[in-house]
């Protein structure tokens, strides 16, 4: 049995430093593809720096990078790239990425789910619930253990998956075979839809939608909206994003971090998504992607690798 | 013909303050209220003075000030206080003013009417439309040239009113007889409840309301929901609230500067007034009501003066 694979990341962001650092630490053989020159050069010579909770110091692993012109053959493709990304990552499999070797789409949202069946390749979905912060261009600090769900598009697909999950998961970073992907996806998606407009637009960290009443009020209106959407229980998933909210209560969310920073938020992919699912009108949906909007509008928002 | 009259300043905020100036500029003898010793004392000593954007020394104007308690007879009572001062203020008049004395109210948002009516003296209500912010205690910034308006609650107090503005008025600083004020009320509510809210959430001028489209929508949307309350034509009055957003473009808005002061906002007499009168559901109008009283209860919001 096979124990190290050749591993291609594309998108080396939080999500994407975190899996080099882990892959490469288990002895797999990790390529990363970059855009910019500067971060390609970084991480060949400095490699992946991982800083954990419990350590001071940093781990170093050895990558190669490389730009995603120069795709080469691997046993995985794992896609960490935002939405604005992604079409030119797909063009790019479709072309250069051999017909049988399986590629991982580990996106928010749901918008990529149609797109990338389209592919010939194997398609793997996944969520993970990981917290990782992008320190620079070669580092990334793991702020907060968790795992990697994934599971497979296609079901003939399913004897392909258990062979990577068994080479993959291991007990220090694990994987975890999911029967339907899309529905994680969901419920990522409802969490997303809740948690990540309402952190952005008032600026607060994400424990405070339950301690502040107003907050609550406004996510349980939000969780309603989506529920009706994706046709999922209420109860059950407020539950859910009631749990999230606390579990991660001194977190502050990707999209209010990605509002601080000026960068472009994935707002079209989970409040754009779930309006454009609906033929109701969801306004507390729509005034918050209309929010989130005008603050990328106001502080000129440019997308940033 | 009198033409100076003895006038008491109930409440020295931006607008009491503008008040007291313009009034003993014009040689009346002005009397201010106010809660804090501190405020007393410097009002009595310093008097008000009164910065304008055409001169870069203050002109300071001589005025009583008292507290409340000791309220004395005057030709007119001017009530400047927010809502939560409001109640104590009324009591006060009602037991402490004379019957003939008319009193007018100059506050924002529609709450007040009912309560007032139920005063035995001639009740006048206003609005402005004065730029005006407060630098001290005892100093006010008159930052943009405007006139009141007002108009008497009940029709048989009209030739009092009339005789009022005849003194009041001055080309320096207009007073206007209006018809029916619960429709300037109303109208500034419609203002109030789009332009205000929504610069206080996403911070941001008033002007960036019709240059920001997605600030836009919502403002349309909110404008929408109040005119749909208030009976108003939507088209004419959301022409009006554009004209209003684009001639104080560059200011910011009060709810804006009470989030950012930490004090207590107006939410509750503008967007909850406009709430409290419909039977609908106002899904916009409830997203801005809990968002301005979430960002309150964030900061740890206290009253002010």
């Amino acid at each position: 049995m096979v124990t190290d694979m050749k591993i291609g990341i594309i998108g080396l962001g939080s999500i994407g430093l975190l899996l080099s650092a882990c892959l490469a630490r288990e002895d797999h053989q990790v390529t990363c593809y970059v855009r910019r020159n500067q971060q390609k050069e970084r991480l060949r010579t400095k490699g992946v720096s991982l800083y954990t909770l419990h350590h001071n110091r940093p781990s170093s692993f050895k990558v190669n990078a490389k730009s995603l012109g120069e795709l080469d053959e691997h046993d995985l493709y794992v896609v960490c790239v935002k939405y604005p990304q992604l079409d030119e990552v797909i063009q790019t499999l479709r072309t250069k990425a051999p017909d049988n070797k399986p590629i991982l789409f580990l996106q928010n949202g749901m918008s990529h789910v149609e797109w990338v069946s389209t592919l010939q390749q194997p398609v793997f979905i996944g969520v993970l619930d990981h917290g990782a912060r992008r320190k620079n261009d070669h580092s990334v600090e793991h702020t907060g253990a968790g795992v990697i769900r994934i599971g497979a598009l296609v079901k003939k697909d399913k004897t392909l998956m258990n062979h990577i999950l068994d080479v993959l998961d291991t007990s220090d970073f694990p994987w975890i075979y999911d029967e339907n992907p899309i529905n994680l996806l969901k419920q990522k998606l409802v969490v997303n839809a809740v948690i990540n407009p309402l952190t952005a637009i008032f600026d607060v960290e994400n424990g405070e939608l339950l301690t502040n009443p107003y907050l609550y009020h406004l996510a349980k209106g939000l969780c309603e909206e989506t529920c009706q959407v994706l046709q999922f229980p209420f109860d059950k998933y407020w539950d859910y994003v009631k749990r999230v909210a606390k579990h991660t209560g001194r977190n502050s969310s990707s999209m209010r971090e990605d509002i601080r920073n000026q960068n472009q938020t994935e707002i079209d992919t989970i409040s754009g998504y779930v309006l454009k699912q609906s033929i109701r009108k969801l306004p507390y949906t729509s005034f918050v992607y209309n929010g989130i909007k005008a603050l990328e509008n106001r502080t000129g928002s440019v997308s940033h690798d």
